[in-house]
Order: structure tokens, then C-alpha cells, then sequence
């Protein structure tokens, strides 16, 4: 087994170190939603610890039924015997990788665990760049001719992958890119896997939003969670989106889920289900969280902007991915290296997602940035002025003056 | 990917599917501890709710710090560093199988998810019969032949698997054969997997535990969880404790972790550190449990014997593993079809835990006959006579009636 600790625990694990040998850093490098827990969902946990029973590997039918309404809602009818719930939509990521078999489609730059997960199961992604200007979704104009050479080549290429909105990136595919990439895979038969898991993070809810699923219900796969939208990383739990009449991929996907982790943890399950049902209380949390990932995002992309760093303006989720190589110093990781060093600004190099290292792209990710404690965050969730806030603007100045700083090394 | 849905989940979805059709089914077919959580367990994951970040891969320090004292005060001295956590022992073990490579050593019979989890790794185990009267550890004698057997033929045996005490025998390896295999082992230059999960339910704690841990600390993981101890199986938590002087193991076992579930559930953690910190009203709830599956177990013991099974005397745990053979009704698969079309006895054949489908062998697990309520289960936990409750009584007679038809059908 060649896979090592992933650059991001790496990077995160040097920044933590620093910070506690006293170093002031600016931790942009973690995709922690920085939030703290909506009450509403502490007292469903509560109420559930009494459910102790190993209970069905898709998941209870009452969280089945509540992810097929969130769907159903955002115009995909869903049978809940198609959802299969997980520790997290990382794991099943996995499972879909191993259920589905084969090589696969991944968009650079892309989250570092698709191709991390990949090589555990002993698939070798195939790379394909974004359509200029986007992410989250291979150029579909590049992906035939990539699978078509890999097929001469007798490998096996079973799917393709999206991330809409993006991590990295920020950016939404267009419809129109996800219109040619539904005919690419149509014509290549490619299953699709679609993590639409900062779905409800655009910071713009009126931008027009098209899942593959509704173009090719017959072979996409959608995966999400509430790790993002309501801040429970650590609770693990997500729920995927099997399309009708795959039956063979549902049951490789419970054998492989029974083999790993049986089930979310049954209280974790409980209260999932009361997200996804969507009451008031719960959207409105996720609608400050939206304002505030965004206000952020466009606060650090001026910073950058600053520097005239180029980058793509930031839609969704609470990362932004700064291109600095007009500053001529080097590629991602000596950037990153020079930040975080000199500049105590630790972000992840653009390497890590796939791009290319002679580039001096990076991943910022501004949700670190809400607060030390609870009650800041909080604060900063209710701000209408949120950069005003001490804590925020003293963490906005660090990064200004850090980037500057970084600059004026080349003049 | 060749796997499909366990023998387990199939048998047990049918008998489900009988019960909701209203026939009546005993259910011995499924290995859940069968027991309410203690409330103190639900108190201690409802105030850690607010929990919400990822956290650390190997799990938060309270967690690794609790586990080791746990394993200190069983003779085995524990670095924290060396205690990694996962949503359950299971996806640690399948971890451990990613990170270790190779073919591994398995008893059989043996848990169904050993053979189903090396299958998903593109392992091929290699099955090795325990010594006569003996569960859950391969015969010594056997091992080393198999092995050189198997590296003549060009194959990598990297690890070998004990399980102490046994699922599905019930029994537990003898000092004797551990300290032999503990020898082969080290001679081969084999980790060794101890699997650990049952220790707490020796129904005779006396009776002398031998971890190989104690005897080869330099190659020996265990994995333990609190799904049987503690009921806790729906929670999804256990531990591994690793030995020291294997960075590259704990590194690869922490990349396979980050990469497809990251952590257990946080509030679960905090749970779970409070549990094995080992508090007096959690090891008196363990030893209330203790005595009620061995009191189950032996009485379901009885009633095989009264038909003249040939069964080994169940030692820990909650399973017993009769041998029907003498009935000649057929192999594994024809006994138990039987037992659960003709007797409504739900059982799970032996040739699913990897055993000879000619010898009518199954295992027989006690602890859903505990009670349908929370209620009636804690008065069966309490009780100082659980046969004679009536549900209980009821279910033994249904037992006892359906082998005495199922003997008489032999006449």
C-alpha cells in the first residue's frame, strides 16, 4: 500500500505544531466548516442516545425517507430505497469506488481524497483539467479523448466525478459544461458520481443549479452531508443518491458499507434525519452560515486581490484558490513553504487537489477564521458586519500585511 | 469486486421478512449484545453534543489515554500514541488488513467479515483449523506449514488472526496454543491481529486470559470496541492498540483511516473515553451482562444437549457452535434451512464462518432472546433467575421443541 498521510493532515499538523511552539499563523488550511452545532440538533442527539442496535447498513428508513425529501425538494424524485447513508460522504465515496470498480474521471484541481481513495483501491484516476474558468468538472471536451486513449490502452474506465460547488476552487460548473459532460458520459458509458456536498453553501441561492442527475438520472450518483451545510464534520454522517434501476451497484455498495462500517451511529442517524426534513429553525442557520461563508470569501479574495493574485471569484462553499505566480516565486509548494514561514499564512498548495506544482496556486480555506470559541462564532454567524468583528479583522489585517509582505519580495 | 451481501445480513433479512409475515421466529441469528445502553453512557454523549469538529484521525487524547489505562490495567502497558480509534473494530481491522498487506492467517471457523474484508483488500486468506476443542486461534501446528506452503508458491503472508474468546465457538484459546502460535509467529515474522472485542465477557473471569500481546508486544495489534461489553454496537467505536516500534504501520493505518471514514463520531469519543476509563457503575454493568449471557448460554446449551449435539461448552461471549452432524439431515446450509423453514429457529450455517458445509455445524447466538422491550431486558439483566421469565421461558421452550421435532424427524 503506497498511500501516506494526505498533504492536507501534513500541512495541518505543521501549522499546529507551530502554533503551539507560539507562532501567530493564520490557519486557511482546513475545510472545517467553523461553526458551532445548531441547538436543535444536540437535542435530537440527546434524544436518540437510547438507540444502541446496529440497525440497517443503508441507514433508518426514517433518515432514508428524510434525505429522498430534501432531494424530492430540489426537483429529483427519490425513492428512499435509493438512499445509503455513511460515517461521513467520504466513506461513501470509497464504497462507490470500490462498489463501481474500474478507473475513473477526476476534474484538477479536485479534493485530495478522490485520487487518495483511488489509489487505496487500486484505481488510477485519470486527470482532466476543468473547463477554463471552472471547477469541479473535468473539461468534457477533453474527457472523450481521455478515455478513449485509456481504453486502447486496455485500462477499464467506469466513472467520472463532479464536485458542484467546488473544493477547491469555489466555482460551479455551468449548466452548460454539465449538459457536455452528461453526453460525454452517455456516449463513453460512465457511471457519474456527483458530491454535491456544499450544495446548499452557494453563496448566491438564485444561481442556476444543475446536478447531473437531473440530465442522467439512469447513471448519476449523488453524494452529500451535513458536514458542511450545518457544521457536523464530526459528527459523520452522508447519505448518497443511487439511480433507479442499478441494482448490483446498490447491493456492492451495502456489502462493501456492511464489510467497513455497518452504519452511521444510530443517535447520529436520528438527528440526520431531522436536518434533512429541513424545518425552519435549520434552514435559517444554514442561510447565515451561506452569508457569512460568503461574506468571507469575498473579504479574503480582495485581499488577495490586493496583490493582484489571480483568482477565481469565489460561489460557494468557503474556499477560494489564489493564483500568485506572477510573483515568480517558485510553484505551490515553495509558496505555500515561504506563507507559511515567512508570513505565518498556512494554506495548501495547489499540488495536493492535482494541479500542476509549477503553478503558484493554493487553496485558502476562510472558515478558521470565525472565531477561538463558541460565542465568537456565533457572533460572527449573527453579524450583519462580520469584518468589523475585532477577531475577524485582526485575522483579515494579518493576511493583508502577510500578503503585501510576500509582494514586496519580488520588487 | 466479487463480494456480495454477507451471509449474515441475508440470513437475518429473511428471517425478518418471516417474522413480519407473521411466523414466528426465534432469532439466533445475529451478534448484537442485545442490551440497553447504561444511562450514564447517554449522559456523557447528550453533553458532549456540542462536539462537532473533525478532530484527530486516531481519535481526541481523552479516548487514546482512557484506552490505554484500559489495557494497563489488564498487564499490558500502553503508550496513547500507540491507540488508534475507528467507527467501529471493524473498519479498524480492515484497516489494519489495507495497511499491512498480504495474505493473512484466519481459524477457522471465524467471524464471516475476516474472509469478507481480505476479499475486499484482494488478500487471499489462508484458512488453518483450530486445534481440536479450541475457538478462534489456528492450529500452531498447521500454521507454519501452510505458510511455507504458500511462500513456495510465491505468496506474501504477512499477518495471522486470533480471536480471544471466540466468535462463533464461544471459546477461548488455551495460554498454550497462544504461546505456540506466538512462537510460529515470530519464527514466520507474522503480525498477529488479536482480536479482542469478547474479552469482557468471559462468563468465568478466572479462567486465564492469554493475550499475545503479553508474549510478542514487538507484533501484536489488538482490537477491541464496546458493541459487546457495553451494547454499543449502533454507536460504532473501537480501539486498536498497536505495538510499539511500527511507525510505518501507525502512519499507513491512519492514511487508510483519513481516507475513508476520518473518525469516530465525536460525541461518541467522549462517550466511549468515559467508558473505557472503567467507572464502577459501567464494570458492574459488564458483570450483570456477563452472568446473563453465560446463564443463556448455558441453558441453550442444554437444550442442543438434549438432543445430543455434539457442542464445545461456550466460555465467553454470546455464542455456542452445536454440531448436528449426527442427525444426518445434511451439511450446514440443509440444518439450518430446516431449522428455520420447518422449526422457526434462525441460525447462521457453519460454512458461512468458513467452516466444512458437509458437517451440520451453526452458530447460535443467545442474546436477542433477552426480551422485545428495553424494559424487559433490564428486568432479564437484573434478575437472579432469567430462565424463568416468561418470555424467556417461552422462547427455551420454543428452542427445545423445535430440536426434539427436528431429532425426531431422524427416527
Amino acid at each position: 500500500m503506497s498511500v501516506t498521510l494526505s498533504a492536507t493532515l501534513a500541512a495541518n499538523e505543521d501549522i499546529e505544531r507551530r502554533r503551539r511552539a507560539g507562532e501567530r499563523v493564520l490557519h486557511l488550511a482546513f475545510g472545517e466548516a467553523g461553526l458551532p452545532v445548531h441547538p436543535a440538533l444536540r437535542d435530537k442527539l440527546a434524544a436518540a442516545s437510547e438507540r444502541n442496535g446496529y440497525g440497517p447498513v443503508a441507514g433508518v428508513p426514517g433518515l432514508r425517507a428524510a434525505a429522498a425529501g430534501y432531494w424530492e425538494r430540489r426537483g429529483l424524485a427519490t425513492d428512499p430505497e435509493l438512499v445509503v447513508c455513511g460515517p461521513g460522504s467520504k466513506s461513501l465515496l470509497y464504497g462507490l469506488l470500490l462498489a463501481i470498480g474500474g478507473d475513473i474521471v477526476l476534474p484538477t484541481p479536485s479534493w485530495v481524497s478522490y485520487a487518495a481513495q483511488a489509489d487505496l483501491v487500486g484505481s488510477r484516476p485519470i486527470l482532466v483539467p476543468a473547463p477554463p474558468g471552472e471547477g469541479g468538472v473535468p473539461d468534457p471536451d477533453l474527457v472523450a479523448a481521455e478515455v478513449h486513449l485509456a481504453r486502447a490502452q486496455g485500462r477499464t474506465v467506469k466513472s467520472v466525478l463532479v464536485t458542484l460547488p467546488d473544493n477547491p476552487t469555489g466555482r460551479l460548473a455551468t449548466p452548460e459544461s454539465i449538459r457536455r459532460l452528461v453526453e460525454v458520459a452517455r456516449e463513453l458509458d460512465l457511471m457519474i458520481i456527483s458530491d454535491e456536498i456544499y450544495r446548499d453553501l452557494m453563496h448566491d441561492p438564485a444561481l442556476p443549479y444543475t446536478s447531473p442527475a437531473e440530465l442522467a438520472p439512469e447513471r448519476t450518483i449523488i453524494t452529500t452531508g451535513l458536514s458542511k451545510s450545518l457544521a457536523l464534520g464530526g459528527w459523520r454522517i452522508g447519505v448518497a443518491r443511487l439511480p433507479a434501476g442499478a441494482p448490483t451497484l446498490r447491493r456492492q455498495l451495502l456489502a462493501v458499507a456492511s464489510e467497513i462500517w455497518s452504519a452511521p451511529a444510530a443517535p447520529v442517524q436520528e438527528a440526520a434525519a431531522y436536518a434533512f426534513s429541513e424545518p425552519m429553525e435549520l434552514t435559517a442557520r444554514i442561510a447565515l452560515s451561506r452569508r457569512l461563508h460568503g461574506t468571507m470569501a469575498r473579504a479574503v479574495y480582495e485581499r488577495f486581490a490586493e496583490i493582484e493574485a489571480r483568482t477565481p471569484v469565489p460561489q460557494g462553499g468557503f474556499y477560494l484558490y489564489p493564483d500568485l505566480s506572477h510573483l515568480r516565486l517558485g510553484g505551490s509548494a515553495e509558496i505555500t513553504k515561504i506563507l507559511l514561514e515567512e508570513h505565518g499564512i498556512g494554506v495548501l498548495p495547489g499540488h495536493a487537489f492535482g494541479d500542476d506544482p509549477a503553478a503558484a496556486r493554493m487553496r485558502v480555506a476562510v472558515s478558521l477564521l470565525y472565531g477561538e470559541t463558541t460565542e465568537q462564532r456565533m457572533v460572527a454567524l449573527t453579524s450583519h458586519d462580520p469584518l468589523q468583528l475585532p477577531w475577524i479583522a485582526d485575522s483579515l489585517d494579518h493576511l493583508s500585511t502577510g500578503l503585501k509582505e510576500l509582494a514586496l519580495v519580488r520588487h
